[in-house]
């Protein structure tokens, strides 16, 4: 059976996060992707999670009180700051994940964009551990959503091949602009 | 670890191709695909697996040698002449797979063109089992390989989501217009 988006992005995170990663969920959203993390990297690892809306800092706070994880770092702020809360400046990112567009279930005018979703991409990838992947499930069927598509597009097409494997992967029959896939690892 | 194209392509037709299966190797090529076919399906299974240049059939029939496979129909003709060569007209196809564009050391004008192939693909989806699967991998660096692969990109995307998943897999910062993956899933 081919994956679904979600299922795959998971899939690949779960292929690569090691425990004891500390690792980022770039849009903390309703706090989906940050438990997950937080499993996959237990109790010596760290997961840092970003938004820059309450509302989504206390649906993942709910979640984490939920489900007793000690291991998140709520944080709400731009994911493009990532780097003014790494706890030690030369760690390396085990894995990262980034839903891009709005959240859902709120305001659709509060949406990623281009220029900060790439200030914090690069500096995931510069942080980036061997063989640790970039996890990005690219919504783009809301305004402004296609130019964040084509800039991630643009960027990610250009890195080196020698440095880092970038996949494309999604489901080219489907109504609605379903996200898709952008998943880049570092070799 | 992302997979690489052909790794991932053997590894859809594994998760989906069961034994006792008859299945469609549409482009026979040197026979690497035909023999994980075949041992795929079983001694219960068959491959039809078409090309039409003599050569390939020759380099196929060798590894079927080889390996001492007894369940393969090499068949030196088009693939969108398939439906002559089905043993039982009703039966289902369990999977298929096409390598698009030439014989890798052969003679690059010989090439697999947009018409013969979309009627191939076509017969073929209108005989997939339930989650069968058929997997194009699309070399397109070739004279003509723009073209296929555009007719398929179209003829794809328009495929009812009701009754298929279309996937494209493929690595987005390669030289060289590497192949991707076009596979279907009959629902």
């Amino acid at each position: 059976m081919l994956q679904r988006v979600l299922e795959y992005a998971h899939y690949l995170l779960a292929s690569s996060v090691e425990e004891g990663d500390m690792v980022v969920d770039g849009t903390a959203g309703n706090g989906h992707d940050t438990v997950f993390l937080s499993k996959l990297v237990g109790e010596e690892g760290t997961v840092l999670s970003f938004d820059i809306q309450e509302k989504a800092i206390l649906n993942t706070e709910d979640r984490i009180h939920e489900e007793q994880l000690k291991n998140v770092h709520l944080i709400q702020d731009s994911h493009d700051q990532l780097v003014k809360y790494i706890p030690d400046f030369h760690e390396e990112i085990g894995g990262a994940i980034y839903n891009l567009g709005y959240l859902p279930g709120s305001d659709k005018t509060i949406v990623t964009k281009p220029d900060t979703t790439l200030e914090s991409v690069k500096e995931v990838l510069s942080r980036l551990k061997q063989e640790g992947m970039l996890v990005l499930v690219v919504y783009y069927g809301h305004s402004g959503g296609d130019e964040e598509k084509e800039a991630l597009l643009k960027y990610l097409s250009q890195l080196s091949q020698k440095e880092f494997n970038v996949l494309r992967y999604g489901f080219i029959n489907q109504v609605n602009k379903p996200p898709f896939i952008l998943a880049v690892e570092k070799k």
